[in-house]
């Protein structure tokens, strides 16, 4: 039995590696393609795997695309939140995420760019679980741009504004920075960095 | 030879006809689900007109993206841009377009909203002629904000600042209104009406 329980263990542990995998390049290809792009087939074409060995990984199309939302989440979170969890709350942490993400569109970690500009645009008109799941991915990053302008101003910054509207100029102004940058207009970034140096100022 | 050429006519006339039909409801089904879900079979269905017959008048899928940035394009003008030029120049034709803007995003006109916050952010990595037509595309339209920013600061509004960078900071945050506005959330338009009042007052 214990035998039995130790090959069991393997073999998920291989699972959920071959799935990280397979999820990571998914937000890659959505990144530039987009999600509705996205096929087992192709996938598995890419990694050199087998297209029934991806499809029992997996199951549907759906199940793939939802995968790649959660890694391109956990790649944001990697590169943009965490690291700004080292400086003090409020104004210090507001300022780090807010370069952080510039950095994170200016170089991008994804080979298109910021994968929740990319793929809000392209599922916020079509009711079910990907559109969800974006739409969840989208107010936990408002509530944390909130929970650190809120704190920022009780700093006594920013003045007494609206910490939701702050929020929603602040990711405005970066994915729209993110669309030009893509485009190849290289004012875009600069342009950006100085709106928000404004808003933060 | 003129009863032929008679025929020719009315031949080219009905079909500029289904063109233009067809590269509308292109444009309709691409605010949903983007450009790269088009296909000729499909939309030939959706119109009850034969495959080959629409395959006839594009030739091929790209040709028949183009022609629904184009559809795009013309109703954009059509209701946010044409209304406004009855303004005068400047301040008020500024204030206009914003307006038009806001109500084009906010009363859709496709069902997807604002098809170039759509396709832009789907094809913004992709090289070749569709993107080359979205970049245009918002090269026109920033160019447009920007002679009427600064017909404004002529006038003596808007402070000196830079014009380029306030018609960034509209573009984004109607764009960013748009995609609020698609995800059910009912506080985008509102937030971002004020903040664009801010930025003109």
């Amino acid at each position: 039995m214990a035998e039995i329980e130790q090959i069991s263990d393997q073999r998920l542990i291989k699972g959920a590696r071959a799935r990280a995998t397979i999820a990571r390049r998914a937000a890659d290809v959505a990144s530039v393609e987009g999600l509705t792009g996205l096929s087992l087939g192709r996938l598995a074409g890419d990694l050199g795997l087998s297209k029934s060995g991806v499809a029992t990984l997996f199951g549907t199309k759906e199940n793939l695309q939802l995968a790649a939302v959660r890694a391109a989440r956990e790649i944001f979170v990697e590169h943009v939140v965490k690291p700004a969890l080292a400086e003090p709350e409020g104004m210090a942490r507001l300022r780090a995420i807010v370069d952080n993400w510039f950095d994170y569109i200016s170089e991008p970690v994804l080979p298109g760019g910021c994968f929740r500009v990319a793929t809000t645009a392209e599922f916020d008109s079509r009711p079910g679980p990907i559109r969800d799941a974006i739409d969840a991915d989208r107010r936990d990053w408002f509530a944390l741009l909130e929970k650190e302008i809120s704190r920022a101003q009780s700093q006594g910054r920013l003045a007494g504004g609206d910490a939701r509207a702050l929020a929603f100029q602040l990711d405005a102004i970066v994915a729209a920075a993110n669309t030009g940058a893509r485009l190849g207009d290289e004012a875009a970034v600069p342009t950006a960095r100085t709106i928000v140096e404004g808003l933060l100022g």
